[in-house]
């Protein structure tokens, strides 16, 4: 039977959603492998709304489920009524919206609160011992939630390949192991389950973010 | 040297703008193939904008630049702004939003009419012996602009497979040759060097959809 993921979005652009390359990439390695994705988001205000052309908060108001709908070509859910049973394992992609609609750590850094609904989510799945995806931004969710637990968000040295460095020294702060990697490579972590990926954290070609994203599908797979 | 490759967008979502895995797909094989993905949309406002939960219009106005460039991660020009010299290929991924904002094939069917603006880039890249990719419903403006041309939307029989067959028949209306083609296959017509693929006008695993769309990429670049 095929495996049930759920993946879990929060909006549809990288600066104020999901970074929907990132989301197109699971679904595709999902579908490739045989595996059936359920999509959930919260339905809840967005942090802001920005401009994607001049990078700029505009005064919109829009809603995370029903933006995240856009990735979902309409088959979503939301996400108070996900239900860990039935479900294999749960992936959640990057872009700001998980550090702005998920989470608080765009502007607090570690010291950030997760949504109630997002960390319910995700102690459900480690209870469960069922396996969790995270690429891009996604893995502070884990650093915040699972003291201890190892992840990569890709380098923790500042260079023009990996502009966002700084979130691997935060992440560690919270006492999480970081450990370094490249695009294309996930590391798993096989005590928690936690299967993590650098993605658009790499400033890399589009086709290596795609590559990364399904090496971590398929190890989240092998798990499930 | 790298080939240049014009990506036309038309808004970010299927209901109001561009597909988004579909535009996706074309930037990674792009990036794949090495090739540079340059990326335009028309500054004009919406048709309307589409709430993808309820599948229903919004009394929200959007801008189809603006929203364009959330597949663009910011990187997005005014398609008014596109100068075919030192451009190789055009390609325009799917959606609605090629229907409702770049030609008004949505209300008017074969009777519509294209943007000035997207009927002159069309024929910029027609007349300079360019190649043209066209994928799921952009293949209708072809049609409307390339009386006689060759295209594939997929099937022109309805079946659960082919929701939309009917948009083959209103093509063959226009005196264009449709070619029925599998959601993995491409048509090319060599005298007006235009690559067709069904993309989502088939009810197909989203791989399939990625995989035909890499295919239409390829042969793009093989003309270009």
């Amino acid at each position: 039977m095929a495996k049930r993921v759920a993946v879990v979005l929060a909006g549809c652009g990288v600066f104020d959603g999901t970074e929907l390359h990132e989301a197109s990439a699971v679904l595709v390695h999902l579908s490739r492998a045989g595996a059936q994705a359920e999509l959930y988001a919260p339905n809840i205000p967005q942090m802001h709304v920005v401009d994607h052309v001049k990078g700029q908060p505009t005064p919109e108001q829009r809603n995370v489920l029903v933006e995240s709908a856009r990735i979902a070509r309409g088959n979503i859910k939301d996400l108070a009524t996900l239900d860990v049973k039935g479900l294999d394992a749960l992936i959640i992609p990057g872009g700001f919206g998980v550090a702005k609609n998920l989470s608080t750590w765009a502007t607090q850094g570690k010291n950030c609160s997760v949504s109630k609904e997002v960390e319910g989510v995700l102690r459900a799945f480690h209870a469960a011992h069922k396996p969790i995806g995270l690429c891009c931004i996604s893995p502070v969710l884990a650093a915040k939630i699972f003291p201890g637990c190892e992840v990569t968000v890709g380098h923790d040295t500042e260079c023009e390949q990996w502009p966002y460095a700084k979130t691997a020294e935060a992440m560690k702060e919270l006492g999480c192991k970081h450990i370094n990697s490249q695009v294309s490579e996930v590391h798993v972590d096989t005590r928690n389950l936690l299967v993590t990926t650098s993605a658009f954290m790499c400033n890399a070609p589009i086709h290596h973010i795609h590559d990364g994203v399904g090496n971590m599908v398929r190890e989240v797979l092998r798990l499930a």
